[in-house]
Parts: C-alpha cells; structure tokens; sequence
C-alpha cells in the first residue's frame, strides 16, 4: 500500500561559515523542523501550524508554497498536500528556518510520491522558499540541510553543489540572542560593490577552508575563516560582537562567526566539551546585557532532512 | 669544503588557473630560468645576462635584487653574489617570467649559504621582485615556482601558501602569441570594485576548483574554471580569444583561460596527447592571424625550483 503520511525532520543550518558567504553552510544537530505531511485526493496546499511559533500561514507567504507547486507543476499531478508544522526552528535566528521548513516539505512530499525526484532536484525546488524570504535563490541553507553535513554551492542556478567530506569531527555552540535582525535588514546592509582587493582576500580563503577541511588541517580552517564582506558590516547588530568573538577565541574556538545573516553567532570547535564552554560563553555574554538566548551544542551533523518515526 | 658556485632551474607557472585570480597557480614542465650563482668575498649583486633575451640588468630594476638584498639583510652578512642568466622565460609572456628570476635567485643563494631559510621564507623574499615589476607582492607565481604543483595562496603577509596535491595528473598546453602586453597595463583593465554578486561566483568557484583538485574530479575542476573578474576584460589583448577558447573547448580541454596577465594562454587537458592536440590548435588559431607564437606542452609539475647539473 502506497504511503499516504509521513512525519520528517530537517536540521538548522548555518551559513557562510565565515568566509564562504551565499556559497557555504553545514547542517547541525538536535535542532530543526519537525513536519507531518499528508497527500490525499483533491487539491492543494493546507499547512497547520502547532509548533507555537508565529508563521506566516497565508498561502503566497509560506516558504513551503512555491516549492511545493513547483514539484506539482513539473509532475503534473493533482492533489491535496496537508502539513503539520509540528516544531519550528524559531524564525528570524539566521540558523537556516526557511530553508528548514522548505527542506522538509519538499523532502515529505517526494518521499510520498515514490521518490520521483533526486536530492538535488529537491535542493532546487526548495531554494523557491528562499527567494521568497530573502529575495535571492540561495541554496547555502537548503543544500546542507537537505544533504546534511559541509555543502559548498559552486552555482545555483543550474544547481551544483559539493558535499565537503573531512576526515576529521568537528562540532559547534550556536548562540541565538533574542534580538531580532530581519534578513531583508540583514542584506540591506551588504555593499553592492566590494574592493577587488577584499574579493581577493574573501576567495583565498574559501579556497583555503576547502582544503582545510577535506584534508583535516584545523589549523587551516581556523586561519581561513575570515570575512571581511558581511562580518564587518553585520555585527553591527549582534551587541558586543567583538568582545564576544574575541572571549570565544581566546577559550580555544577554531573559529566564531555569524551564523547566516545573524543575529545568531556560531563558534566551530575541536571537541564536544570545548563546543559546551563556547555555549556558556556565549550564553552569559547576552546575559550580562540582559539579553535571553538559545544555545545549541552539536556535531557538524553528517545526515540531511530525513524520515522519523513517533 | 663548501659550495660557492651552483646552477639551478626554475619552472615557468601559470597563475590565476581561472577563477582564482591572484591566488592560485601552477608550474609547469621544460620551460623556465636556469642561472648560475656564485658567492664571494667583497659586496654587491652582479648579473651578467647571456640568456640572448632583452633584461633589465640596472642593479635598481631587475627583479633578483630587491629579494638578494633582503635575504643579505636579514642574516646580517657580506658578500658579492655573481649571477649568470643562461636561459630566460621570455618577459612578458605571463607565463611568470620574473617569478621564475627571483625564486631561482633565492634559491641558489639559500643554497650556497647553507640553507639559512626554508622554502616558505624563500617565497616571501621571492615577491619582493614581483613587487617591483608589478607593484603588488603577489605569491601566485613565485609559490608554484619554487614549491612545484598547484599551489593555493591564502595570505601573502604574512604569506600562507598550500600546496594543493590531487590524486590526479593533469597537462596543459600554453601558447604564447608574440603580442606585447604590459603587465602593469593589464592590471589597469582591472575594477577596483567588483560587484558582490561576481565576487561570490568567484569565490564559489575557488572552493569549487580546489575540492575537484584534491578529490581528483576533473569534470568539478572543469566546471569550476570560470572566471568573472579577469578574463572578460583582460581578453581583449588577446586576438580572438573567445573563438580560440571555443575551439580548445570543443576539442575536450577541461578548461581554458588566460595565463596570469597574459598574453599567454592555457588549456588545462586530460592527458598529454590531447595537450599536443590543444597546443597545435592554438599555434594555428595566432598562425592564421600571422602572429607566431611559443608553444609549451607539459604536465602539471610537481617538481619546483631545483639544482640542476652541466
């Protein structure tokens, strides 16, 4: 019997990875999008949300919408798709909440029909629900939480994108501060024209973390997570990134950047134990500013979006 | 008793490889400098040119002198070293003509000194000269000079280079047309500022070209030597690029672009026949034009500077 209900889980993601800015992102664990998604005969798309996060729920505003009208379209096939957000990476955290959300439904969905699509023709339908949010087709979010671990996307249209395999564990503390940074906000500050010579700077470094990290050299990666295009023009709105950065740095982190268009901050780092004092770090650093936050301890996670049972 | 006379080579290189403009290149087989160098009593740098091609030799404009100095400086000593230029990359050719000079110059004298310096320090006196003919201190030559293969430079100061082993042996054929452009005035083609949008296709495929070096995957290597910053307005130096680049395409190189400033260009091929193949296409394509040309063929050679004997 043909499978009619699935429930899914789509891990948050953090993107840019310091120098890699809209071409590089790794998947994390323990946090995500869980969705039950439903085909029946009819038509159309009902999404209910029970996971207590605010989300816009209109049809044309859902970033699980033009996705999945694309799959429909391109299968020419009718039929109704129900989906119950059941949890909700919070939006708004730069760790990758739309493309969470569009990864899962896009994921529950193939699964539903059969497995007509490869993971990534769903890379591409999902990047519909980040045009929608940001504007830009970016698969730096989708790709890894789709495909799970280090992606670096070399195009996005047509899609190519490149699982970067290293033979060493790595894992991360991600710190969300409740402050909000809209992603509109958050690109509208980008300069439209860099300097050659930064260009320059940001591209030997991408060439350098991908070495780093396909041939284990911690070291290397360390040295080359260096931004010098969204970084310094971001933290402006992450109170005291600096000084946080710099505590990070100082306590044994590979390296500490802004997770996607922030507010949220990651630290890479050598070991579980090293990732948990990065958190508290992290934690008391907004603390101190009264400011309340999340903090996610995890392993650069090796497994994309994939099926779970109750 | 020690050494006070040796005579070395250093390979021509290919920088940029495309996408990674001042930071990646590579050297290649059976084309470069090989001087003589002798140590005496006494002070100064004396160069003696029988190489049969035009030089600076004025103390103040040959690209040997600036690193001398400094290598004589840092270790506080005396002495007059004697150069002879048995055989020289013709200047201008962009095939990393004064990269070949410095790196073989600091070379040998580190070698007669007893080696004071490891191959590391010896390319951050190596740019010294590439500063003065080109007024930036850029290691995309000198590093693949001097250390062989596929070199990344991720900072030149302080300088960060990775020597980028691929499981895979790739050829190239470069063409040199007898056409004159300056390298300075090749640099002034050049934006300032790039558009952020160009920067990150740029950068995507530096990460790109360096995964598909290390995993051996030629079609990725292929797909990644795109170049949106240097080729589109350095091109017009070179007499019907895109019609050249069109027919080495068709004829199955993994890649084509300009070597460093040019004029030289390269084809990047997958084994050494189609690298004669794509060098006889080339010849032709400046041939018909009436414009002679050098062609070399070659492996990508993993050998750098070296001694080499009568």
């Amino acid at each position: 019997m043909k499978k009619t209900k699935i429930k899914v889980f789509a891990p948050a993601t953090v993107a840019n990875m310091a120098c890699g800015f809209d071409s590089m992102g790794f998947a994390i664990e323990g946090v995500g999008d869980v969705v039950e998604v439903s085909v029946s005969d009819g038509d159309g798309i009902n999404i209910v949300n029970i996971s207590g996060e605010d989300l816009p729920i209109e049809r044309e505003k859902n970033v699980m919408v033009p996705p999945l009208l694309a799959m429909k379209k391109k299968l020419n096939i009718r039929c109704s798709v129900d989906i119950t957000i059941i949890n909700k990476i919070r939006p708004g955290s730069g760790i990758g909440s739309s493309a969470a959300s569009s990864g899962a439904a896009v994921f529950a969905f193939n699964e539903l029909l059969g497995r007509p699509f490869c993971k990534e023709d769903l890379i591409s339908f999902a990047i519909l629900g980040e045009e929608l949010v940001s504007g830009g087709a970016h698969a730096d979010n989708v790709a890894p939480s789709i495909l799970g671990g280090i992606v670096l996307v070399r195009d996005n249209n047509p899609l190519d994108v490149i699982k970067l395999i290293s033979p060493i564990t790595m894992y991360c503390a991600v710190v969300h501060p409740f402050i909000e940074v809209k992603t509109r906000d958050s690109r509208a500050v980008l300069k439209k024209e860099i300097s050659l010579s930064d260009a320059v700077t940001q591209w030997s470094n991408v060439g350098a973390i991908v070495a780093g990290l396909l041939c284990g050299d911690i070291e290397l990666i360390g040295r080359s997570m260096r931004d010098v295009v969204a970084e310094p023009v971001r933290k402006v709105f992450i109170p005291e990134y600096d000084s946080l950065k710099y505590k990070v740095m100082c306590a044994g982190a590979i390296g500490c950047n802004i997770s996607g268009s922030g507010p949220s901050v990651f630290a890479l780092c050598r070991n579980r134990s090293d990732a948990v004092k990065m958190g508290d770090i992290m934690r008391n650093h907004f603390g101190e500013m009264s400011v309340g936050s999340d903090v996610y301890i995890s392993a650069i996670a090796d497994k994309g979006v994939r099926e779970i049972n109750d």
